[in-house]
């Protein structure tokens, strides 16, 4: 396998992947919409593509990190039959179908596509705590596998090329939740002087607690059955309005918090007071075809 | 010490509180407002007593567990002096602010009062993973710790009666975050045929890393100095919408992630981009006095 690989987009991210494949010894070419960018990288060893279509022909492995898939889509069109016979992999934020539409403008070309999403900062790129999530090809998956090696632990998640994003989005909205109810829970508790160094750790080994109960919760919502003797979603309607009234009398606002309230009421309405809370699942969206 | 103790309330939780007390051989005398409910307990040994009022002059320690804390204050006004020399232990999930008056309408009967939330589920009771906080009187928690000790991991937070109910309030809410950021992700996850239990180790990695950087967070909100190299509100600000895009386009429902969007769009605009995350507490409410 050739040693060589082109990096377009040089953010923080960007420049991130670019070092990470530079310490491991590969011949790395870089791009960016403002060639200053890449001054850092090129005193580094990096070579300087002057055009986005240098770039692409560099290599036949282009990775790129660009702000948005609006621009992936204008430089891969441009590339056009260039495209023939490379891997692009794109490590740009974005959602399922612009993953399985960008796959499609690369194969098209003759080229193959991996699509990845990230699930680290940029200081955590190259070790292998950074983990990588990859979709789509997995000929050029397996191909690269060791390049891509060089930024974290890779983890190919499936041949559909919006696999990828969808893990990412969907850890992302996990992240996104703890950190709500950390931000709503500190904000109620410094009302009476409570510290944030004091709480965080008893919320950590609750909430670790309370993680560790979710493979049960993953059971019931593969089954379909979430009949349950311990946390009943009557119990949980019963009793999260506590939460809500206390913000209110500590006077910290609830905004964060009156969706679930309103998902927990419509789902004992609805006649399943009796099930799991996991079943709110079921009331988010429909189940997998 | 005496080790005497009486049960009011024998509903799941009750039940289970007066069950640890049995176990670990205390004279156990138990109350339920349908009597019914202590049958299966006075097989197992405990006294049951005819009326609220018969309970709470049985022991030195009354621990309640009522469904809602207006039935608590109805039956510790009907006891009136009878209170006088006795410690209430009031384990019914409530507010701060119903803690603080069941405080004052015991000590002005010259009883002394402690507050309680219990941080387990009622087949956890009696084992070291439950804990349960406790606050209010300091004296009468020491005097009946060993006894408490017998319902899990007794942990004292604070004099103010109210600090057990914030504590507890506090920590259901960074629980239902987590939780409602697990259902909002594997009801995205789903819609590609992703099962729950391939996805649930994945998030609990992930989770549990980003848990991991919350001591970091917190040590901004204690300190007001929230400026970040790493994750700006700017660029979360920018990312979220990704979820929401991603939850539309996969049929999913948009509404618990929604408010967090807003806040975020919010700190940007009040001139907050570059700072961290951790800023959002202080537009959930104002800082501690």
């Amino acid at each position: 396998m050739t040693n060589t690989v082109t990096v377009m987009g040089l953010g923080l991210m960007g420049t991130a992947l670019a070092e990470a494949f530079l310490k491991d010894g590969r011949t790395t070419t870089v791009w960016n919409r403002t060639a200053a960018k890449a001054d850092h990288l090129a005193a580094k060893g990096a070579a300087r593509a002057a055009t986005a279509g240098d770039a692409i022909t560099a290599s036949p492995l282009v990775v790129l990190c660009l702000s948005v898939n609006d621009n992936v889509r204008e430089v891969l069109t441009a590339a056009g039959d260039t495209l023939a016979g490379r891997t692009i992999v794109n490590l740009t934020n974005g959602t399922p179908r612009q993953a399985r539409e960008l796959a499609e403008l690369v194969t098209a070309r003759g080229g193959e596509y991996v699509d990845g999403g990230i699930m680290a900062v940029p200081p955590m790129i190259s070790q292998p705590e950074a983990l990588i999530l990859y979709s789509g090809s997995r000929r050029a998956f397996d191909a690269h596998k060791e390049q891509l090696g060089s930024l974290g632990a890779a983890r190919y998640v499936g041949a559909d090329a919006g696999l990828a994003a969808l893990y990412d989005l969907g850890l992302l909205t996990a992240m996104y939740g703890m950190f709500q109810g950390y931000y709503q829970a500190v904000a109620l508790l410094r009302t009476e002087g409570v510290k944030a160094a004091e709480f965080t750790p008893m919320m950590q080994s609750w909430v670790t607690a309370m993680m560790a109960g979710l493979p049960e919760q993953a059971a019931q919502i593969d089954s379909g059955d979430y009949l349950t003797d311990i946390s009943s979603l009557a119990n949980n309607a019963a009793g999260y309005p506590n939460l809500i009234e206390a913000a209110r009398e500590q006077g910290v606002s609830t905004e964060l918090l009156l969706p679930l309230r309103d998902l927990l009421d419509r789902s004992v309405a609805e006649g399943h007071g009796a099930d799991g809370v996991a079943r709110l699942v079921e009331l988010l969206g429909a189940p997998a075809a």
